[in-house]
């Protein structure tokens, strides 16, 4: 490959590395859709480029010879299929074509193939707009959350799995003379050392967050020297299709086979993804989806795997400044994309005898009443509804909505019309308040936007109840209000214990959901809401081996 | 505790992660059991110590009320009960205690955890001596094995198992301040984050390297802040007894709860190691032992495991400088501890037209009569074989050497007296010569001192084989011996590949056996011998979660 390549993208490569490790905020590629940015036609020319890919063969990716196209997809803000076909290859292709390209990709140095990788984000960078449209019309997302999530948040969380496997890679010495004296001679050995790749791996996306969740684990295999396939979820294709495609070209101008990173599309009859997770030859399965087929990667033998499942994140209330403040915060939270955000808040937990709020003491039903009235304010604001909510993805999700839950309702009608799309499928959030004896109501995920709120003896039963809830069922976030300091702590500790993230107090314009590159581990790996992290050294280190070898010095 | 304790031991700590980094050679604790360095009575005091317990109970743990005394010994070398009984106590109890001493553990901060880990282990050097004893007299090594492997070697494993665990624990900032830019305002964040050790660690120990096997995983788990219970293996007990009693000394001295390491001892009359392995709260298993136990403990679901089982270790013999030299170092491999080192070489793949030596081809039967010569040489000379061999450990085994492979043989005396021990039980090296195409005969560890001879087409095939029986059964060594670069490199390459070290031409004092903390990688992780290594970076961070906090800014 060509060594310019790598000059070109070695201070990329060392900031984001140097990121890593500040933890403060970092960003390469930037969040705003301004034509000052991105370039007066960017916004048209991504939605024609979107518009060109429907009703037709998606013929970018550099995969001969297909057994057949496909497509499934559709989208929630119109309700009609999209059109748009993928080239199927059986497994034993994709695998044929994987175990082939990584014997030329594990030889790779770490240098150039993080050089590559980096090279591939930015060619992204100028698909932004297209992958946002893409990313609308398959996930219903609104518009500026498909461009952010999908475009430059991605492009940041994969160059972080890049940097953070390029530093592992690196932080070795490669090789190291090694001299012993034994009383009056020494012995002398020159050492050396081999990170070897595990070997195929496969990166499994999910239905809402088509790149986002995808790309950190395919980026991370591909730096530390494995072949990706991704097999993404047939709903919601587009978005990585074209992310492949652009890895598939700098890998080809590179002289490189383009089979290092290959699309697997389930066939129009049947899925794919358990014959290929189950394939002797795929080491490795990164995972986002659900918790049921999460537990069965999990438990597949001989393979290292990375999941994303699902949790019940909780909010506890205790003590606020400012509560309006708060339940504003909260209702964009869980209106954000419908509450279809691994990160969305469902549990509240909300004690009997009320918030303090300053020095007076709002009672329980005051509380609830104002969360309602948040909630349904921001709902019925037709200048930011459509913008926040979205669409939904999976009808199932409305059925779910609907179907509502058995306790007291606070706040039942879903119906919300997007004035740019009158057929998308949309529901806003509906809030229940459930008893806090009956856990088996409020100890699983209620995939959209439903908000539980229960009503607990006191604080300390409030985070008994949400640490449970984490522990047991997994939780990616928890938002927490309160001004008193042991109280923060004990939060701290008991939901650091399981696993948890805590926010603290956050109103105005940052929310429990986001989780910033570079900053944010997404998802910890320390309870049954997922095993792994974005992106911390384990997510890096268990895709390669460390082997040595030695021989008499000289 | 006592900041005094940091402030003595960060240069330690400090040299021994920039060990880790540098991999040449670093020792903390002398190898040399030489009066000059350990004290002029070390040896005769040791030996004393080590009488002493003989027939008593071990009554130096700081572990209360156990529910009998139990003690199942014996020495190799006299064959005869050791007759020490150590505290018994239920798989609840040691879980109970170990859960209350969790809670304090995990918030001591990494630096006083690492501090007291040292300090504990510069007390274990005072005990080398009495550790050599109880090791020579539990797995049948020979002294100066005994004194090596379990005293200052495995002190020097630990030490580099507090380092890469330190390190990690202190990469990332604890805190950071984050400030995003939005248009006309920013937001601000207070971040923190905190390494939430996983829980209760269980390392269980095996009848042959007791602390050698054990002490990484135990001061691994240790420094990461998870409490531990040591379960060695029943017959062989004492060494790392003595150990945790130094552990525990140091924590109750700095005023923690000595139950952050507990000795857990199997009943006389039943074991308890799947109990503790399956309880619920056991988050962490070390493992070493037979490759049945660990591949049970592998597939135990919820638990993060660390195992080193069994493998096929190979030797590729392709071209020499000097066979002579060659089959000397190889006759040592072979008889050191017997062949009962997870490293010693089983599989000797030799090339059908001989071995070129030199400018000489030296055929099949020659080099094959050479290596038996050489090893008959060093059974039958007085003045070292007693030494090398030791004794053996298991009956098991001996029974399997006498029990012999059928196949051609090559050397199948066994018989071998110990001069200083009359009734130690001993078995030197056989040689047995199985068929290429028989890979049943040489696909299993044959644990102990059975050397197969493999005839082979050529070089290729000796090491396609190798590969096949490490990929397939796993291998922890290989020894390949060739002056032809072209074949070195192709196999670096295809052993590299299935996660095997490989040692290239050694002669004289050095051993394919011998693996070098801070060096030299042991086992890798890579293939079914084990999923873990000492120590890399994985063996570490997979020991806790890293979990965020944020706030709004001041």
């Amino acid at each position: 490959m060509a060594p310019e390549l790598v000059d070109k993208h070695q201070q990329t490569l060392d900031k984001a590395v140097q990121a890593l490790h500040e933890r403060t905020f970092f960003a390469w590629f930037p969040e705003n859709p301004s034509p000052e940015i991105y370039g007066e036609n960017a916004d048209k020319e991504g939605r024609g480029k979107y518009t060109s890919y429907l009703n037709h063969k998606f013929e970018e990716l550099q995969q001969q010879d297909p057994e057949q196209w496909v497509g499934q997809e559709e989208s929630p803000y119109e309700q009609q299929p999209l059109g748009i076909q993928y080239p199927y290859f059986p497994v034993n292709t994709l695998i044929a074509r994987s175990e082939e390209a990584f014997q030329e990709w594990r030889k790779v140095k770490p240098a150039d193939r993080a050089a590559l990788l980096v090279e591939s984000l930015e060619r992204v960078r100028s698909r932004f707009f297209e992958i946002a449209y893409a990313t609308m019309h398959t996930t219903g997302q609104a518009f500026m959350m498909s461009f952010q999530a999908s475009g430059p948040h991605a492009a940041d969380r994969a160059l972080e799995a890049v940097a953070a496997g390029y530093e592992e890679l690196t932080r070795f010495p490669g090789s190291a003379e090694w001299e012993k004296q034994m009383g009056k001679y020494s012995v002398r050995l020159h050492k050396s050392w081999m990170a070897v790749p595990k070997g195929i791996s496969l990166v499994i996306g999910c239905s809402t967050f088509p790149t986002w969740n995808t790309v950190p684990g395919m980026y991370a295999s591909l730096v530390t020297g494995n072949p990706v396939i991704v097999k993404p979820h047939p709903k919601a294709v587009l978005p990585i299709a074209i992310v492949i495609a652009e890895v598939q070209k700098v890998l080809a101008e590179n002289g490189y086979n383009p089979a290092v990173c290959q699309l697997a599309v389930d066939a129009d009859d049947h899925l794919i993804t358990k014959e290929l997770a189950e394939h002797r030859k795929v080491k490795l399965i990164d995972y986002t989806g659900s918790t049921e087929f999460g537990n069965y990667i999990e438990r597949l033998p001989g393979k290292i795997v990375f999941t994303e499942k699902t949790g019940v994140n909780s909010v506890i209330l205790d003590s606020v400044e400012d509560l309006d403040k708060v339940v504003q915060n909260l209702a964009f939270s869980v209106s954000l994309y419908s509450g279809q955000m691994c990160t969305a808040p469902q549990n509240f937990f909300i004690p009997a005898p009320g918030v303090k709020a300053g020095e007076e003491l709002v009672p329980y039903e005051v509380v609830v009443q104002k969360l309602a009235d948040a909630v349904s304010s921001l709902v019925n604001n037709p200048k930011a509804a459509p913008h926040v909510l979205g669409a939904i993805q999976n009808p199932a999700t409305v059925e779910r909505v609907k179907a509502g839950v058995s306790g007291r309702t606070i706040l039942s009608s879903c119906d919300f019309t997007n004035p740019l799309f009158a057929n998308a499928r949309t529901c806003s959030p509906v809030i229940y308040e459930v008893d806090a004896a009956d856990k088996a109501a409020y100890s699983k995920e209620l995939f959209g936007p439903i908000i539980l709120v229960i009503k607990t003896k006191d604080t300390a039963q409030s985070v008994e109840l949400a640490a449970e809830m984490a522990v047991t069922y997994g939780a990616i976030s928890c938002a927490a209000y309160t001004t008193d300091p042991a109280v923060k702590e004990r939060i701290k500790d008991e939901m650091g214990m399981t696993g948890t993230p805590v926010s603290f107090n956050l109103t105005g314009g940052i929310y429990v959901n986001q989780n910033a590159s570079f900053s944010d581990y997404h998802v910890t790996g320390g309870n049954p809401a997922g095993n792994a992290s974005f992106t911390n050294p384990e997510f890096v280190v268990k895709r390669f081996t460390w082997v040595g070898f030695r021989e008499p010095a000289g």
